[in-house]
């Protein structure tokens, strides 16, 4: 069918059921004022769609620096500023300063946006989280459509920051502009910090939280993030946790040069066998890690946490297919899961010094730096996983006996993150998924550190959420990014939902 | 002193000694004609390091493929065939053609010297390889003299090709000189090859040794080398073996692309953690290796190879701080070298695939290579070791369980070179050193496999003789290349006595 006609059936269809009472996305039907509410997003769907086109359409591409791009995300923020103003918003777009490139020259940097709606101290304040910056993305690189202009395909709205933010933080403002539109009295206290440079690393993000720590976010009670994606295509979810991350770098140095293999060949400890014999030491071929004592801090498997596990919606054979994987170490979805967010893994990333270019160098490097991190999961502490990895590579090196040198390092230690699942806020986005989805959400986490996350849990210090909108193919990242029509618009009644389930429970 | 004034003084001394019927370069004088030849050459050392200042001064840099040097390489080949002809040799100048650079050009190479001097069947014929082409060089490399100016500075004779292989090459020619300008009939007959793309691989070369096989070398008894250096700075060597090698690439992968760690790291077979291990079963810390029946082809050592090691000039220590090595595998003299020359040794050179840059990529890479090679000595066979190698390595990772797949190929496989030192050839030598320099060479290996030797012993499948004139302090390929002139002198000499000795044991 023709997507406008479509869409044309679809809001006649909702039209035909508000005048009939009946919610057509729910199993049963909401009280009022949800009710209006989400009439009012079904009704609306296509302007909230052409907004959302409005700012694809705006190339705010933070990861090339340059001028036109720049001028891009100036324009994406200002747009942003705009849309909350006329929402009634009070907003502070913070100016930044200049970001120098390696190259000597420099380039400003797109304001933070800090907004808020509401200061009702009765009510909770929960802050969202979102950027509107994207990744790059040029038709030639395997987009069947253009990037920048939003297209809908069989209920699919392609095009660069569909899902990857900008969909969910205009999902985030739909539900505010219903209330608004409906009159209605916003249940919470609203907050926005939406920045434009989380691609290239959110650049001066951290900063200016500690900076607004006891100014902005003094009075914030909940925090949310809709920056990841479901574990499944229909089946919602809910992000409770992300693993940390320590990252080691062992040296072994014999000189700094490097020797040849004819005339130094069997003489000498070569640093690369001594850093293969360590390396080696490290985790089994079951991927278990080797490291005594590594796994004594890891919390126990709880039986509410193993149920959240057997409920979670996902096709392994199709998982495994996409993964272009032949076998996982595991079999269950359960297994696979587990060993994804719960507990620690550890990854040898490469050597660094010795050859790796293609062709045959007869070389013994002179020193090699191993590279390898362990990601680190709830109560692992990185200060005792690094003492517990240096203790035992100094071990597994001293046995070897060995005459070159051994430095090791750990240049970063990120803490994992986990929140409490039966805190309020997890609690009210349960119930809130319940109605628009009719289901329970997959309680998931996430195998990478998250850094924005555990930044606002440890500067902030209050509670965060991570509550997804795209579906697990929604392609961030990647050619034909999209978020599918049918996402957003409950997306939305979610987010809706979840400010009213919210004020009940606070 | 003045150089000019002390080579002066040396000249002036000779004739006194010459005068006297003294020879002051050998302990019990020679008889004639070698004491007739060593007075000629004492005499005419002047001339002789004059030519190699003629030599040197031309650029004949065969690493920089660009027709300025190429035709500096044409002068050099032009001149040696000039210098050539002038002892009345039949010098065939012969035309390589054009050489494809990977930009598309072409460049001339320049012609392979073929020469020969006597054809008395009852003599036997010993042809002399050298080459005259060098590395690059510039005086802003860390030169202390401009490379291309042969310059004196204590008797060092400073400049680039002097000792590698310009100098060694004019010894020869200076000692069938000093035959000629006696007017003594050649004890041997001789022959020259000599080329000019060394440096850059001997292009042509091979192909040109086969043609030649039943033509130019139909007659050639004995094939001597002077392209490597003594192993002390004073006493002479005898090179009679090079260790051959067989270079392994073992390739484990899980799929083309790369994963990341955070998404995938705890249910992957990850290929670093295959290859480290396999990389790992191969060598021990004492560098013995691990694959099973990789030492069964090693000759046993003999008494008398034993006795050889023991009488070879190295100091130790000397050696161990020049190479910046705080502590070898071995203690004694005799260990290192063994291990360098008569036992086999593996070298891990490095992984391709991995992450190999500075910084901390979060990459479990989707595939790797990893590279070594095993340093082979007599009588290891490289088809037996390249069983050997992949039986190993798959016994390894068969027991890994690993569901990657993992590729093993042998990409270079190399023989050793082994001559036997009872030869005519070597015992002419020794005899030769004996009466120029009083003392027994020390007879050595190399470690690395210098294809010019193996390359003759496979196709002419006669003995090939490495009789080398420079100092172990030479510099070869390095800034301030050097010959001594004692070493340039006495090693015409030395190339004279040999003719005189083959000719007495053929």
């Amino acid at each position: 069918m023709d997507p406008k006609l479509r869409r044309m059936a679809s809001s006649f269809l909702a039209l035909l059921l508000l005048l009939e009472g009946v919610m057509f996305s729910s199993s049963s039907p909401p009280s009022w004022p949800l009710d209006k509410v989400f009439q009012y997003i079904d009704l609306h769907q296509d302007e909230f769609v052409q907004t959302l086109k409005e700012w694809v359409a705006v190339k705010s591409d933070s990861l090339q620096p340059v001028p036109r791009f720049r001028k891009e995300l100036f324009l994406m923020m200002a747009m942003a500023t705009d849309k909350l103003q006329r929402l009634g918003a009070e907003v502070d777009s913070v100016d930044l300063g200049s970001q120098q490139l390696p190259g000597g020259q420099s380039l400003p940097i797109p304001p933070i946006i800090l907004a808020h709606l509401g200061n009702d101290p009765k009510k909770p304040t929960v802050c969202f989280y979102g950027h509107l910056d994207v990744q790059s993305a040029h038709q030639d690189d395997g987009w069947l459509t253009d990037p920048y202009t939003l297209m809908e395909v069989d209920g699919k709205l392609y095009g660069r920051g569909a899902t990857d933010n900008k969909g969910p933080v205009l999902a985030w403002i739909n539900a505010v502009s219903t209330f608004r539109a409906l009159e209605q009295d916003l249940p919470v206290n609203i907050k926005f910090i939406l920045e434009g440079m989380e691609e290239a690393g959110s650049i001066a993000l951290e900063e200016l939280i500690r900076k607004e720590k006891d100014r902005f976010f003094s009075s914030v009670d909940y925090i949310v993030i809709s920056d990841n994606l479901w574990l499944s295509k229909r089946k919602p979810a809910l992000t409770y946790g992300t693993r940390g991350n320590s990252y080691f770098l062992v040296k072994v140095k014999c000189r700094d040069q490097d020797f040849h293999s004819g005339t130094f060949g069997g003489i000498l400890n070569e640093p690369v066998a001594d850093l293969v014999a360590l390396l080696g030491s490290l985790v089994d071929s079951s991927g278990h890690i080797l490291i005594p004592g590594i796994y004594d801090q890891v919390a126990p498997l709880t039986e509410e946490e193993k149920e959240m596990y057997e409920a979670i919606d996902l096709d392994l054979e199709q998982y495994r297919s996409s993964s272009q994987v032949e076998k996982f170490l595991f079999d269950t979805k359960e297994e696979i899961l587990m060993h994804l967010w719960r507990y620690p893994s550890l990854s040898i990333h490469g050597i660094e010094g010795a050859f790796d270019k293609p062709g045959t160098k007869t070389v013994i490097p002179g020193w090699v730096t191993g590279k390898f991190s362990i990601r680190l999961v709830p109560h692992m502490n990185v200060s005792m996983v690094e003492k517990q990895v240096k203790q035992h590579l100094e071990d597994v090196f001293s046995k070897r006996n060995s005459s070159n040198q051994m430095a090791i390092s750990m240049v970063l230690g990120v803490q994992p993150w986990i929140a409490n699942t039966n805190d309020t806020q997890y609690l009210a986005a349960k119930r809130a998924i319940r109605t628009v989805f009719g289901t329970e959400p997959d309680m998931i986490q996430d195998g990478s550190s998250i850094p924005i996350a555990k930044l606002f849990q440890d500067i902030i210090q209050k509670s965060v959420m991570m509550l997804p909108l795209g579906a697990v193919d929604d392609g961030e990242h990647s050619q034909n990014e999209k978020i599918n029509r049918w996402n957003y618009i409950e997306g939305s009644k979610l987010f809706a939902a979840f400010f009213l389930e919210m004020a009940k429970l606070h």
